[in-house]
């Protein structure tokens, strides 16, 4: 079995390009992985996913801890056969849906217990559950368990919260042992918090792990701070590893976190957008709702590749938008990953050009980030 | 253009196979039309369609006529291009839904005054207003506006039902006018009273029509029932035009009408069951929310071509349904729709080689219509 291991084949100031190896296929980076909630990217079919351009998927390991279970998964084969996706697939490890999905949680220092969102049922996480769940799954890329703090908190709150995350970290790269092929990330938290971010980095370093991610990101912040503490942060991770920055993000963040040397994103944006009627493009969101389109026979976008811009016009999608036929949730996901998957294609090509400065600025020109109507 | 043209290649028994030929392409029958009532088969795209075998498609007038509006689908160039389909479409006359969806019904020997069961707007429909909203479609086999009485109902009622019915029949055949490559089928009506479905059969060979449908069936009566009334009426239809048993239906169904000389099927059975868990195999429905899937590693159906036997297991299957996923739909609706496709060919296979009777024994020895679990 081949290794896990990072080539950066380019750099351009902060921002690199290169590829991730793996035994289930290379990772193209900076990469953007769909978000594979329950064992389906919602909407898609796995051939149709991979036609966007997507490497890897994310699957959720609170979910499919609930339903249909991890030890079920396992008697399948594991995630990849299960859902029909040979590639790699990177799993979280449940700290972040625990929070904001669950009900009655109960945080110790041994794990976190809470209800579950689909029945009520009562469930324990700890970081060495969150990583047997994951090695159960199979994941290619797995995510130790930390502690995600509601925000805004105050600073003597987020540094408790942060030593408990940093102790999780440990457990969970312990408990994660030797795999070979597969890797173990571990998440840099701290809030807003220049000198926190830093402890954490390096107290992650000390641990050692094949990836590190920036977590507690994107929950509201404003783009600038989030900016900022990627600025704070990012130096103190080692260059030769890939860095991850986790729920992120729309368009436009996604740039400035590549030109700050962030490697791998993912958000869930693409896909629930697409169920609600949105569509991206180059110059912003487009609600596909809007009665403007009702009668427009032109494509969504008469460059893009997608089925949704090739065989449909907008009128089309607006009919069958507004009728919430399936067709649309279809469509327009379909359209949102292509969407998603040609910036990185555009960024990677960029970098490897050195023209990453240019191109981002000339999609930073036009996209605007509320969009048109 | 090219003509509308049926062609019979082979006759077994009442049974025959052939091709209606139309401009926008051969239509082999027996067939079965899928139901893609809003502008779209459900949980499909139109290539996926295709795929399962499909030659034509049916659209619903009633749907289409509320939203979006036949005249705004007729300025985006008609439905077929508006929904990508580019082979044949029947559409109904709208005639049936009125009597099931709408609210506030009041019919006229003009026409029918309703209301829309989307917005509750007021509503009109006339033989004539329904073949103009069918040219406006685009289609190419345009369905007369008849009356759907409901059951069960007194004989009197029926004849005077069947009356109006026949006028209008008139009065859709004349709006209908000559229109090259296209159709227009007469319906025949008459509740199970053989001398009502005779005489109907008659007057609408009076007016002329370039198919023979049959309305009023599988709305609840046994199957024997229907097979009885098809054995009374499918005599007294031209043999040399095609004939369209309206909504029908379930595989058991479909192979006892082929028998008795039936060359044209439509019924949203495959969507709507793949929508709610169902799946169709030779041994009868299977309903994949039964636990006793849940760990099971086997294919749907281990010889079926389709996506969802062919890159999944039942357990997976299970865990998509059971978790609401749009896949399930998506996968469940392609495997039914290539189930009912499979019949079809295999139906048209037997007649062709003089097997029918065998080939529908053999069928009907295993298939269970009410399914296992």
């Amino acid at each position: 079995m081949s290794e896990f291991r990072f080539e950066i084949t380019a750099q351009d100031g902060a921002a690199r390009t290169g590829v991730v190896h793996t035994p289930r296929g290379e990772i193209r980076t900076p990469a953007f992985m769909p978000v594979g909630t329950a064992a389906t990217v919602k909407a898609m079919l796995p051939q149709s996913v991979r036609a966007t351009g997507a490497d890897i998927l994310l699957g959720n390991t609170y979910h499919l801890m609930l339903r249909p279970g991890a030890e079920r998964i396992a008697r399948q084969g594991g995630l990849h056969r299960f859902m029909n996706w040979e590639r790699p697939i990177l799993t979280d490890s449940g700290g972040f849906q625990v929070m904001s999905l669950s009900s009655l949680r109960k945080i110790t220092e041994e794990g976190v217990r809470f209800q579950s969102h689909i029945d009520g049922h009562a469930e324990f996480l700890s970081p060495e559950r969150a990583m047997e769940i994951q090695r159960l799954l199979g994941s290619d890329i797995q995510m130790v368990l930390d502690e995600c703090p509601a925000l805004p908190a105050e600073k003597s709150a987020l540094e408790k919260s942060l030593a408990l995350s940093m102790r999780w970290a440990e457990r969970s790269r312990r408990a994660f042992g030797e795999q070979p092929g597969r890797a173990c990330f571990g998440i840099v938290q701290g809030g807003t918090h220049a000198d926190l971010r830093q402890r954490s980095a390096h107290q992650l370093r000390e641990i050692g792990f094949d990836g590190y991610a920036v977590g507690g990101l994107a929950v509201g912040e404003p783009q600038a701070v989030m900016f900022e503490t990627l600025d704070a942060t990012v130096p103190h991770l080692p260059s030769e590893r890939p860095r991850y920055l986790m729920g992120v993000g729309k368009p436009d963040d996604i740039v400035g976190a590549v030109l700050r040397g962030i490697d791998m994103f993912d958000c869930v944006l693409p896909t629930r957008s697409g169920r609600n009627g949105q569509a991206f493009t180059w110059d912003g969101p487009l609600n596909l709702k809007n009665a403007r389109h009702a009668e427009d026979p032109a494509p969504l976008d008469p460059e893009c590749r997608c089925p949704a811009c090739r065989q449909f016009s907008r009128a089309y999608l607006y009919h069958v938008v507004k009728a919430n036929e399936i067709i649309a949730s279809m469509l327009l996901t379909w359209h949102n990953l292509t969407f998603f998957q040609d910036l990185m294609a555009g960024l990677r090509r960029a970098i490897t050009g050195d023209d990453t400065q240019a191109f981002a600025a000339s999609i930073l020109s036009r996209y605007r980030r509320e969009g048109g109507a």
